[in-house]
């Protein structure tokens, strides 16, 4: 790979991002474009802006977007319409936002006459594959540069070391180490590393950050509706909100009674297994309230296929294939699923659960008429059902005569 | 069929059964068996055996047993191996149970000389397909009767008038109709119909019947250790026990503490769907523990697999195809990825969640050497992730490079 | 179920479904709609007219459609996007004719205010199940009326015996029994029944009735070049072809080289296993074809994925379920997965057999830069790949360190 | 990685093996151990023993070994069990063959005192991956060593001057190049490269080089029987024969006839295409009389099963993860399948086709009685199928009843 003449950054404005920033502009000598977003994480973004101004970015050269509607919309919601879940509990809540940066990377560099794109995620994670497969899948003439593959900056030491020669301003508490590592956006937060490493010791209380410990949420429970259509959620409580809004006030709902944490060890795509600490309130109650509304307007065949294929859906995603065709296929047969998805669901959220108690909708395929213990008046005939299980048997009662005949 | 000279009754001592047991009696003139299982349903049997005898069974053809322990041993535990949730969210605590009991009514007929079985599962539902492939699995010439699918005791009214014609003592409260239909087992309560059949309307409390309300559990959560070997579970609290005592143990820890409940829509075999309330305390610390000791002891690639037919195996329990090839097939798939699955997880338990916060184990696949962020010894070659990534993005690049060139 | 009023016929004007179209006419007197279909079975049409006035059907209620070019291009072409094959090998030929033709059933109905529809396929087969499946799909409430299941003229001697009473005329051929029964459209012949009902005698020579025996095909090969426009053929030697156009022109091809005879023993959705011999010629070439055009322009994951759904895919359409969601959920993804699959398959055929010998297209995701044994001048870097198999290795080395841990 | 200091190398006596083994001498100073197989290629392996003395190999250290027997039985055959097809058709000849190599030199390091492996495969293959895959799954802490990865001899007259300067003789026909690369053992040849790299122009006659031109096979065809006993051929025509005479001499009559030629574009797992010519004659035959007797003894719930993971497992293999935990799950699914796979089928040879044209089997699940067209003595009830499309439509109806509602 060529030196790259300018490169787009995704920079957060922290000491790690600024460092990166810095090495860019000493190990290449390149121009140096940022890109901060605001996926929900929930800081300030224009202290990134001045930040960037200090380490000498050109105003025209400095990105700071409010993506989190584009997140929702187009890349949490698709997500949910097939309840995704890796390794049956995790809801991908950082996997499903790195698509979304790389896009607007690539994108920014096409604009501004980039050859690079560059990330701060380190060689043992999934993220430096989530960027860069999403990267090359949109641009594959691009540049890369992963600079925690590629520096010496080994230790925390060596890197105060690099920010005190350059000038980049320390916060006092960034001297030391964190005791984990955190990632947030509108849709979780997650923690892993340090105190977290033994997965046979529990999580410190304090590794929390999103949600509030179940014991010390409210005593009563609380009820919640979420409206939807054509298998996204488009209203709370009967108000009709934007996609970004309707996360954001579930999260607060779910992080108030305590509902969506996670201790999970993982199998990582690069191999190892890893432990992280999730939160993701406001989408346990999605995907809760998605399964109640699917579970009477969606047919058992469309359900029964989506669940088989789900576990290669989420992988897909985990593993940094979003923008690939196999996960367009899938999700062309989801999205095939849900023009019925539509209704409304009635969660009770209580101490860290999220439980669906009711549901209703005028797509519903629930017809008490069949269903009722009471004279149905016709609408299935018992008898039918004789046949149907004959048929059935027919290659059971084949198997078990040819036992019987070879025994005999 | 020809009329049936001696058939085999499942028979609970209630007063349907024992309404069946008459019937077939007067309808086929035939000599009748009865079987009565303690499945863990909590009820006493040897009430059952008194009515047997004042129905006119002979002394020897009344079987009462305690199959407990058989039933988790050689039923439940190896579907929870398998993590199995039909529609994502079912225990199948009612589907599991069907097998096991057509299993021993086959048998006694073999003994008993008898040419049927007979059951008490109605003509809307998915228990009469379980109780009749699974019979006919095991035995390819038995006849089965279904007294539900055949007879013209439609309205509780009928079924009243035979029981007083036919001297069958009925219990007063057995005159009205229940407000729901309910099954149990050691694995769960399952309860449907008339109160229940509007999804839409929230179960009453007094539905639930084998879980203490969440908001009255205790105040205080409580931490359990669950050990396994081999993918099932063999001690609790570090004490070893059989595993009708574990289920039962984990049962009261589960109940205490409100877990295991849910309001199910679900699709079934019979084509309709239908709404169930689920209890299944112990399965659901069962579930949520065999899935912590498998994310430190199963491969990636094993767990992956797992999940992806999950779904499949699944559906073929509760379809009632125990004893199917294909199931058998899974199986054998299954128990080949447990010989590691061996170790302990905590769980707590608070008002209505169980959740892991710890595991352990020997056969850990957890590696800290690689995964820390610490300096890993040399345990992990950064470098060698940007290989991995070149050749997994190799063909996004070479489409995105063909989408590039059919634009230009 | 309450008596038809008037029921739509799928009329072939043969012997059987005219004492069909009689045997309705006494049984419910109920007045009769015949619909004779063309699909390419090489029969001429108009006889089946005369014979419906003969029997006393109103001109008005005589439907005659050649519906070819709909068949291609609606059923067989959508499958064989799909790769589609029974239980590794059957073209599914039969299977796909059904669903048009009850569609046509159930639009003729409403347009004739019909409510009720017939055909002629016995209780034993599929093809009951794929008629009344895509009827009920497409209308819940029409009746379906399947005489064989219903009437008692269950041997030869009977049908002929009705025959001669209601003045139907019989060819002097059909008086004595066919050797084995035939069923035939555009896309294949099969045939199946009495000198074929052992499966270890082979089938006699002049069963097969569309392809020669490949013996008696050419000497030399002939070469065939196939054009695809997103998944579909388009062009035959280059020249554009109407969908319909293109399968005769296949079929006299791969008929004339001895391409596409099976004989094969499948299983069958009611239960027991059957018998058949297949000729599908230019089905089998289109296959060929569109595997070779989709090696060259589908990607490897899209590809992947298509063939593990495949079999779920056929088995669907096999056993009836065309207008299903989960049809066409598999669907919506196949087609997804098109959109590139353009170019064109030189195939060889000859003696039975018909083999990719070349393909090249525009779309190609074919790189000789990335692939050749030369110099490749920097498109691929040989040492990615030590990275790529460190990666891929490293969950297997921890497996690995476990049994040697344990072991020691 | 630390310098190996003993290296068992896969050795075929050729000129590239001799400069590997050369050069590993050379570059790292260590003692090489040398292992030539006979998978069956179709070489003398005595001549490798003699080259491997010349280049100064210890007596002790050169290990040749007829496996044969191991590769048919233990590889081969199980991969049959599955009718293992990559990409829906090629028969994985070489994949298959890694595994066991890998498996010898493991085994070779372990008892010699070796701390490495090495191979010839380039960096451009799916070889190096299986070959690597294999030997750490085996032991996590080998080395393995890839000189065509590391060396700088990067043309063919880099090679052969290096092979001139140390002495290692080259056989006339060596100094050019070949016009295409060849891998052979007993299950097959594969060539690719070179003139065979443009996949629009067709093979060559000369690149086939195992079977006889379809146009000069036999103009007679010729019948031949494979007797089957769970799931694994063992006999022919009716004589009992080892695992690799089986193979062998299906060879023989494959290549005879034509059979077995396939000109393929396949997706690598390093991710680029390749075009690959392989001939696998006896395979063929295999492959085609395995599903054929499948289909009169295996269960249409089990075969299904086995269709829908086919192309996963066949993706494993192709890949390199045959030690892997999950073919391994695979793998114990598949033989579960295989108990009753026994009996004889009937292929009939002509010209580059192999069809099963009568298949019998005291397992045979095949039930005339209940398929006949004559009467069937009651074996089976017309009037089941009824109640069982009833059930089948339910869902349908419901769905369709729901677009009406909605509609109106």
């Amino acid at each position: 790979m060529s030196a790259p003449k300018k490169v787009v950054l995704a920079y957060s404005g922290g000491l790690d991002t600024s460092i990166i920033l810095k090495w860019l502009q000493t190990e290449y000598n390149c121009e140096v474009v940022t890109f901060t977003a605001d996926l929900g994480q929930g800081e300030e973004l224009e202290p990134a802006r001045k930040k960037a101004e200090l380490l000498g970015i050109k105003p025209e050269n400095i990105f700071i977007e409010d993506v989190r509607e584009e997140f929702v919309r187009d890349f949490v919601f698709p997500m949910f319409r097939a309840n995704a879940l890796y390794e049956g509990l995790y809801l991908l809540g950082t996997s499903i936002a790195r698509p979304l940066i790389s896009k607007r990377l690539v994108e920014i560099a096409a604009e501004t006459g980039a050859d690079a794109v560059a990330h701060g995620a380190t060689g043992k994670g999934n993220d430096q594959v989530r960027f860069e497969l999403a990267a090359y899948a949109l641009n594959p003439d691009i540049k890369v540069i992963a600079p925690w593959r590629e520096w010496d900056l080994s230790s925390r030491t060596k890197l105060i070391e690099f920010a005190e020669q350059h000038q980049i301003p320390i916060a006092t508490d960034k001297r030391g180490e964190a005791p984990f590592s955190v990632d947030a956006n509108l849709l979780h937060t997650s923690s892993e590393g340090k105190v977290l490493e033994d997965p046979g010791v529990e999580a410190p209380d304090y590794v929390y950050q999103r949600t509030v410990h179940p014991e010390d949420a409210p005593d009563e429970p609380e009820m919640v509706e979420i409206g939807f259509e054509a298998g996204d959620a488009v209203s709370i409580n009967g108000e009709a909100m934007s996609p970004a809004t309707i996360l954001t006030k579930l999260n607060e709902l779910g992080g108030k009674h305590g509902c969506g944490r996670l201790d999970l060890v993982e199998g990582r795509f690069v191999g190892m297994k890893s432990r992280g600490i999730y939160e993701t309130p406001g989408g346990t109650l999605l995907l809760e309230a998605h399964r109640g509304i699917e579970s009477i307007t969606l047919d058992r065949g469309a359900a029964h296929l989506k669940d088989e294929l789900m576990p290669k859906y989420a992988e897909l995603i985990y593993n940094g294939f979003w923008y690939s065709p196999e996960r367009e296929m899938l999700q062309a047969l989801i999205d095939e699923s849900q023009k019925h998805v539509t209704g409304t669901v009635r969660l009770k959220l209580y101490k860290g659960s999220a439980r669906t108690v009711a549901r209703w909708s005028d797509h519903s395929l629930y017809s008490e008429a069949h269903v009722t213990f009471e004279e149905d008046a016709g609408a299935y005939d018992q008898t039918d059902a004789a046949g149907f299980i004959q048929l059935n048997a027919l290659r059971l009662k084949l198997l078990a005569a040819r036992d019987k005949r070879l025994k005999s």
